[in-house]
């Protein structure tokens, strides 16, 4: 199958459904809403969206209805990245090429455009037409849990209490499973809610979603080590400098590619009681051993 | 009736319902946990709860089982309280008497903490076995509305906007429904979900709300401007030396208490059809106009 072109496409449905569910910067407060809009449509991959999107077609269910649900995944993820780049955090002046919210727009409205994008979030959950209210609950609770201080705030506390110190492999694990797993867990997870997943079929798709989880922040550890700043988009050899704790911090860049291939193999290995219509699934999975950005 | 007991009594309630779902500042990350408790536990009114509870008791509804939905109003106006007071936003060292949480815990975890609260509300009224889920997602939707870039943060916006500047009566009245009157109407409207009223009591409850809520605002301007540094536990004529817009401001002292008392009167008789069981709210209403903190 052509991955690529699968993504692209699921990526236009869901730029699309973000830009209805955005407020028009044309009413006021226009600042606030063009802060909202600017880092919503910043070049994001639409990781979550997409998983979402192939968790529900993995189970047989058109996600087309259910969209406001998908954008609240990514709502979230944008949130997070706006307060991470404040001075007080990692204080990043770039995103994905291009400047950070708080330098455009100022600290404040930085602050409230990601307060904004949060409570959005659980707005366009509770507003949609479709699935029945019992399905809208558990998808706020199963997103409240993977963005709160049990998942990803309280992965980005524990991140910047780790700078400059060193920390042993589990905690780096703990670090990494918040900050990150646990959100990428959450958007399989809601695609298992939306395409009506047993419970058999969800703790698999979990259990996917959280290894994957893992992968991708690994791969992520690793690009900022060797990678490339032209193809990421930002300053790379970011985490070193901030003394961060890292995966090649620890293990070394060889080995925490090893780390990476063993999470992705047990994402794959999650996945064996689905059919073919898990594929986009599974070359997820295979395509973040190549990643380049 | 005696509505400081009956207050303090909601209040003792509305307390242990917040230590019970905040989580334990023993599990890690501690010091977030920590960050969280402090601003919910900083001495608060509860006003938002209490009118919560006031108007479900209104309709004949014993709020006990909703608890949750209570505390989230409270959980959304704490972390409201910890942004605003930020360096970036209002630089405030004080409130309540005691030093505000970037002060105590840095600005980076003030951040997150708000961030935490804003969620953990959401993931409370999500998580709760009582109402029935079709109501669980209407409180989602009407506190995201009340408190998101319609609501209280797009008032926070035009706020900041405003500084230094002159301003018209109707932008002055926008910032004020906006930042303090969509939340306290919120809350007034969480009653009446939890308390099943019909299309017209809810209208009723929400004008109420509306109405309180901007009274409310106006005379938290004319304390500014007027009040007690001791009985207020926070600097006062801050409002004065940011230049920010206010009723005092714009129409001074005594007009503004007129203008204060027409809101509750306003409040008063959108109660017109509600029996003695409104009471409290009533009690509540015309308090406003004696307070003092």
């Amino acid at each position: 199958m052509d991955l690529a072109r699968y993504i692209e496409e699921r990526k236009k449905l869901v730029d699309g459904a973000l830009d209805r569910l955005l407020p028009s910067a044309a009413d006021p407060p226009a600042a606030l809403h063009e802060a909202m809009r600017y880092s919503v449509f910043a070049g994001g991959k639409r990781l979550r969206p997409v998983l979402c999107i192939a968790a529900a077609e993995a189970l047989g269910t058109d996600p087309l209805p259910f969209l406001p649900a998908v954008c609240a995944l990514e709502f979230v993820h944008t949130y997070s990245l706006i307060h991470d780049d404040l001075p007080a955090m990692d204080d990043d002046d770039l995103r994905r090429g291009r400047p950070t919210s708080h330098r455009v727009f100022g600290e404040a409205l930085a602050i409230l455009a990601g307060d904004a994008l949060l409570t959005l979030a659980f707005g366009a959950i509770a507003g949609m037409e479709a699935p029945p209210p019992a399905v809208r609950t558990a998808l706020v609770a199963e997103l409240a849990a993977g963005s709160g201080s049990a998942g990803m705030v309280g992965g980005q506390v524990l991140d910047l209490a780790a700078e400059g110190r060193e920390i042993s492999a589990g905690a780096l694990e703990e670090i990494h499973a918040r900050k990150t797993a646990a959100m990428i867990e959450a958007s399989v997870s809601f695609g298992a809610l939306l395409g009506g997943a047993g419970a058999a079929q969800e703790e698999a798709l979990r259990t996917y979603g959280r290894s994957l989880g893992m992968a991708f922040q690994v791969t992520d550890d690793i690009l900022d080590a060797t990678g490339n700043e032209e193809k990421m988009g930002k300053r790379t050899r970011q985490d070193d400098a901030a003394r961060k704790a890292t995966y090649p911090a620890l293990y070394g860049v060889e080995e925490s590619r090893r780390i990476a291939a063993g999470y992705v193999e047990s994402a794959m290995a999650a996945l064996r009681g689905f059919d073919e219509r898990a594929r986009p699934l599974r070359e997820i999975a295979r395509s973040l051993l190549g990643r380049e950005n």
